[in-house]
């Protein structure tokens, strides 16, 4: 099997780290199919999920290891992990509760372009919870 | 509102487009909810989106303006253009036809790590189209 074929059609996991050593990874709400959040792993990140079946992230931000949930409690159980086909990008199927963007949304996606502008949003989701009371700010 | 806040729960539309000037944009069936691909759009393929109403992207490895579908014909009709907290990140809520991955399959993510495993992966779809016919290789 010729490079290419063999990571995009072959059975070995050999996910392709960028420049950075970093993996987009996105967390879908395993029962909705709602898209929660992006984020990022390193190859520490993505063994810990493994190993532990809570999702970890690399913050790059804060330029260290994120365990999701740590701080707020809204852990993501992983059931499955799934690759795309040239392995640079993961999805994680997750079990989530009810706050998972740390602005009070479900999802980090609660806007939308507005239809007819280029250049205004429109919410399109409610807050769930109250980030203030969550992260005791 | 502070800058951060602005961003985050403002109403202006303002992509934060990376270092090499792209933003990643996840293609989401609008139908099912099935993440068919991840990929990266420039300032150019943004406005070109939001004008025809078809996904646009920008294709790391040719370095060029990728029209989805100009060649196989699979397009990709925009319902909606969600974005992040942060705006790094978007999610075009797409209308499609079958077998939207170059390999075959509807969606890039085919595959998913063998439970029990660490890198091994499994199938987890089938091929909906023969791309050797459809890109006439």
């Amino acid at each position: 099997m010729a490079a290419d074929k063999k990571i995009e059609e072959g059975l070995s996991f050999q996910p392709k780290f960028d420049a950075n050593g970093l993996i987009t990874a996105i967390s879908q709400d395993a029962d909705s199919g709602q898209v929660l959040m992006v984020a990022y792993m390193n190859d520490e990140a993505l063994k810990l999920t493994l190993e532990t079946g809570n999702a970890v992230f690399f913050s790059r931000s804060r330029q260290k290891l994120w365990k999701k949930g740590e701080q707020s409690g809204h852990m993501q159980k992983v059931q499955q992990i799934l690759v795309d086909c040239d392995q640079d990008c993961l999805i994680l199927k997750v079990k989530v509760d009810q706050g998972q963007c740390h602005v009070g949304y479900q999802s980090c996606f609660y806007r939308a372009v507005k239809p007819g502008t280029t250049n205004e949003l429109e919410f399109v989701a409610e807050k769930v919870y109250d980030p203030n009371e969550a992260y005791k700010k």
